[in-house]
């Protein structure tokens, strides 16, 4: 409650004391104190040692002069004197506080240890602090701009957070070419107090959001991130682009940050479970930031295509049918028919709907007023409304069409040129609309809205204890344990452990008169050495094969043993495995703990599939059912399971289960850092858990 | 060569005469008019019947009124009158002619009509015709715009063939608006006459051409094209945006043209191995143009991204690195050595190079010194320079950078902003340059170039008889003329054909003494009924497996006869396959004549591979020997065979060479339609071709 008061402080506060105010043109103490006068009236305290007015104002010499309780501090002094300024600061009552200063952790060790210092100040006096290193706040709506931006974007409805000032500057610089308004904008800085996390929370509630972007470098609580995420969500999109996807990109993270990224994957799967939508590159990102200028923050999946240009129309068409979860809506006839009625002869009525290269604005209203009043209203979501310049072409006041229409339905216009289509871009934008250069750059948009809020699958309970367990070194579980363990949660390995040779008798007739072996007609078995130290069965002919009589097992313990004891000396023995062989589709299940999201399940096809083709799915835990199966569906040879070529399918509600359990497992002991379930084995109804390792 | 004249006369033209100028603003006949006289100074003749002097220059009422042999005519008139007008200029020895006029084969049965004696017309006279239905030509070199384009292209290397008009015009306008010039533009129109085909083989030697870019919805000869193209990219990149990929893109094709689209994997399999850069959306095709413009036009694959900006860096690196065929350099010490020198401490001196957000332009310069001298830059191919927009940043400075170290090695401009990078961009525009907006936009660029022009396979003697046959019924070849066909080219298919009961004892020894089941421990024998009334032969119970004795072979051919006579009574048997058993990976190897391109070789793993990952590899015939090898590679599943965990690798040699025989026989033989070989099973060092069916 106190601390969101005072991250409101950062976006409308009543008085601003600026601490190291100048008025060299070259300083940022001068953009920050420009910027501020140009906002909005507030108190607005100047503090400068060198200087007795700037820009017309009175200064102080120090904090200590001015009055008590002021809103919020911004300070771009130099580093070392900034903890010194932040104590300041306290004495007066000041809670919210942003540094611009640079010189703090990216800059070495001395920085370093100025950066913890603040740190410290800022929990020691319940002080929220914004930065270090970095650009400031802006607010549109309360008119005020607390950063050295050169400029001051639009208003408009998105809340972009970044990590990177370098990108911030020129998004805000772009979106006033292309005519994108924010709300918020937050430059992160060094996160020494306040992170990510303590905005989303701020901007779930936050009315004038509508939609969040966020360019992420590091994470600081993953889990937490997930249940932000996942809560806003639900009612605004929220777009990431998240640096150091690549191996020389994380390492860039690393030298521009001194950060961890996370990895890869794991991220992206935590960001779709939460709804968000992943942008993989810069353009992305902004084309996503254009589509919620136009209000246009809920998927539209079934698309109409109205275009002048055959070519182009053609191209879209493409862009649509062969995006992952965009169509072109089908018409019935009847609206086929009156299109028929209103345009040439030469038009295309299906969708696209072409009314050719002749077409005045009329001609595009006609067909408008048919999309936009028959029944096939109730299957349209939007329509890219796409215009090529030609001769005769009335681009304004096809553009003044746009404004009127998009009452009635989404309308995304792509209005496709240079010069030529410039005054109906300017009238867009003159209506707080944009244009979309290119058909590409709408549909992408589009599909990513509509595939980020279809594949969202809340996070419901977020452990966040599941992240510690990451590091150090780590080692085998012994078997015994982990078979303990594994029934403790309701599975259990194919075969029996073996203590000794006097016990092999017992177990097989146990094992023969299990259902295990019943469905197949000739019965062999498996004999394996189970010793922490041995990790290579086979190599240390730890293992034989093809057991088909209890003296054949006796026969294959003795020969084990003495491979033993000439490979491995000393070898520390658990005992030995009896298994029957399992002839079957093969899976594998996983869980490795992440330092950031925690436990993180991988599902896949056996062997080459997840070797080779890389064909696995993965999410974070918890996993429900539900999502479990969504897993199984999701690799690209799912098609092996559910049956293909009029083939059995699989039990895969067993190995739903499996991966459930997996995730309840991982969720409940965190001392555990690893799981493999390698593999699973599937015959008919049944799910075989052939072989397991769990690393702790 | 008379042909080439010709087109020649479509470039640089000496005489042109405009049947139907028109000084009425909103017709083309005077977009046509003002357009001719605002370029170079040439003979130009008004062919009017309405109006005595157009654009203050007097007019003809007629063709046949004018000097004989002027070499160019352009016809803008109603499209019935327009065969008249061809005859006309027939009589006047004129050679070259573009028809404007719309109302063709686009416009229904009359139109179609129309275009027929056009075509004829053009072969009667010796005649080049461009058109009808099209935009005209431009020829930025000679200065001469025979188009009704509103807007004159900037000069350039960039050739640009469009099958669209309204594509053709929005181009035109975007490259206007971002600094990329033409050196010709031609607008195809409907193809009555000239066809990309002629005009490829014009460019080729066309030296003011540097690149070309072709907009394509159909094509009128694939295997010529495919010649043609493997000729100029072998000196120019060309870069194809193929319209109709998708089902519903066809669709719209067929309703825009009248033409059915080649098949999208075809026509990209084709392109590839003819050295084409595919680009898939108008944006990408675009950016290759600005790539082309910075005169960009050979692979750069070993890049530097320098930038004063560490987000904007990160996201770079990760777009490199995540590329399908571009590289980070990684510098050597001695080159980070000397960056430390110029730059500051908290610079990043690998690559990515960060000279940080408050560097001014020297700071550039400084860096690009080094990179441009030391040893490390026989390494880089190329600086992408990305600028982000901060208060101190010297834009114009550095956009004057990128024109003088370019002289030593070539530099992609990200400037990444708008109103604040503006004048630098405008600045690397006035010098012939362009600015990529995104880094998005230069990486797709650069990454569609180095691997458009890695994937080169040229085609050597592609086979123009290879596309006739594909259309009309088809029927399975008889197996006893399948097999004939298939040895006459070294294959052989598995077993024996045993053509009566009698003669199963005969087989049986000779099967057992030849090699083909020496590696198998346990021999057992499938019998397969062979008739072209069977095709399902399980479900006729035509097939009989797990024989292991010459009286169980016997008795099996008994029940298969009786099986055959109670399911598919009458058919006719031309005799039962005798085969050994065959266990081992399963490959699937196939034929396909495209209407377009001739014979399509399919290569896959069988089974899930080929249904569920859609994992196969295609190319068009002929295929070599090291492009078969490629084939296999392809694959995302190769692993399998080149051994994987260390196991044998497959013989796939053998595999090369059976996609080599398949490829010659569907050369030799056109009435083949399709050759499906499946499976082909691979053991040990051998592969078998255990099924294999013929379509003709």
């Amino acid at each position: 409650m106190e601390k969101s008061k005072n991250l409101e402080k950062f976006f409308n506060p009543k008085s601003v004391a600026l601490i190291g105010a100048s008025s060299d043109k070259k300083k940022v103490g001068y953009a920050l104190a420009s910027n501020l006068l140009a906002g909005a009236k507030r108190e607005i305290f100047f503090i400068s040692i060198g200087e007795k007015e700037i820009l017309g104002q009175k200064t102080f010499a120090s904090i200590s002069e001015i009055n008590d309780g002021v809103d919020l501090a911004i300070i771009a002094v130099r580093a070392d004197i900034v903890p010194q300024i932040i104590s300041d600061c306290a004495k007066k009552g000041i809670k919210s506080v942003i540094i611009i200063s640079a010189g703090f952790k990216e800059a070495g060790e001395v920085g370093k240890k100025l950066e913890e210092d603040v740190s410290a100040l800022a929990i020691q006096n319940g002080m929220s602090i914004l930065g270090p290193n970095c650009l400031g706040t802006i607010d549109s709506h309360s008119d005020l701009n607390a950063s050295f931006s050169g400029e001051k974007p639009l208003a408009g409805g998105i809340t972009f957070l970044s990590q990177s000032g370098a990108l911030g500057t020129s998004v805000i610089d772009l979106a006033l070419a292309h005519g994108v308004g924010f709300s918020k904008f937050i430059s992160l800085g060094n996160e020494a107090n306040l992170t990510e996390i303590e905005f989303l929370e701020f901007l779930a509630k936050d009315d004038s959001t509508k939609a969040v972007l966020i360019y992420l470098e590091k994470l600081s609580n993953g889990a937490e991130f997930m249940r932000l995420a996942s809560e806003i969500t639900k009612t605004k999109p929220v777009v990431v682009l998240k640096a150091g996807r690549s191996k020389r990109g994380s390492q860039a993270v690393m030298s521009h940050t001194g950060s961890l990224a996370p990895e890869d994957s794991v991220f992206t799967a935590a960001c779709r479970q939460s709804g968000i939508i992943v942008a993989e590159s810069i353009r992305e990102f902004f084309n996503l930031a254009k589509l919620f200028q136009i209000r246009i923050t809920k998927p539209l999946q079934n698309l109409v295509v109205l275009t002048n240009g055959g070519g182009p129309s053609v191209v879209t068409s493409d862009l649509i049918d062969l995006s992952k979860s965009l169509t072109l809506v089908e018409f019935s006839e009847e609206t086929k028919d009156e299109l028929r009625k209103v345009l040439p002869s030469m038009a295309a009525v299906g969708n696209p709907v072409d009314i050719i290269g002749d077409a005045l604005s009329n001609r595009y209203e006609d067909a408008l007023k048919v999309l936009c009043s028959k029944k096939d209203i109730e299957k349209i979501d939007g329509i890219v409304l796409m215009l090529t310049p030609q001769m005769m072409t009335e681009v304004e006041a096809t553009a003044k069409l746009v404004i009127e229409y998009r009452k009635v339905l989404p309308i995304i216009p792509v209005f496709l040129g240079g010069p030529m289509i410039q005054p109906g871009a300017d009238f867009l934008r003159g209506n707080g609309l944009v244009n979309f250069n290119f058909p590409k750059d709408a549909v992408e948009a589009l599909d990513d809205l509509a595939r980020g809020m279809a594949k969202k699958e809340i996070a419901k309970a977020v452990i966040k204890e599941g992240t510690e367990n990451t590091t150090g070194t780590s080692r085998m579980l012994p078997f015994a344990e982990m078979d303990e363990l594994l029934k403790s949660v309701g599975i259990s390995l194919v075969g029996k452990l073996v203590k000794n040779k006097a016990g092999l008798a017992e177990a097989w007739s146990e094992i023969l008169v299990s259902g295990v072996t019943s469905e197949s007609a000739e019965i062999s078995f498996a004999l394996k050495a189970i010793s922490p130290d041995i990790i290579h069965k086979t190599d240390a002919g730890a293992v034989a094969l093809n057991i088909r009589t209890k003296e054949e097992a006796v026969e294959a313990w003795e020969k084990i043993m003495l491979n033993i004891a000439k490979n491995v000396p000393g070898a520390v023995l658990e005992g030995m495995l009896l298994q029957p062989k399992m002839s079957g589709k093969e899976i594998i299940i996983g869980m490795k703990r992440d330092a950031v999201f925690g436990p993180t399940i991988l599902f896949g096809l056996g062997g080459i599939f997840t070797e080779a083709l890389k064909d696995t799915s993965l999410r974070i835990a918890p996993v429900s059912k539900e999502n479990a199966m969504q897993m199984i569906k999701e690799i690209r040879g799912s098609g092996i399971l559910f049956g293909l070529r009029g083939e059995r399918p699989m039990n895969t509600e067993a190995l739903a289960d499996l991966i459930v359990r997996i995730s309840e497992l991982s969720i409940l002991h965190t001392e555990i850092k690893e799981i493999d379930f390698n593999p699973v084995t599937l015959i008919g109804e049944s799910a075989f858990l052939v072989d397991a390792r769990i690393m702790i």
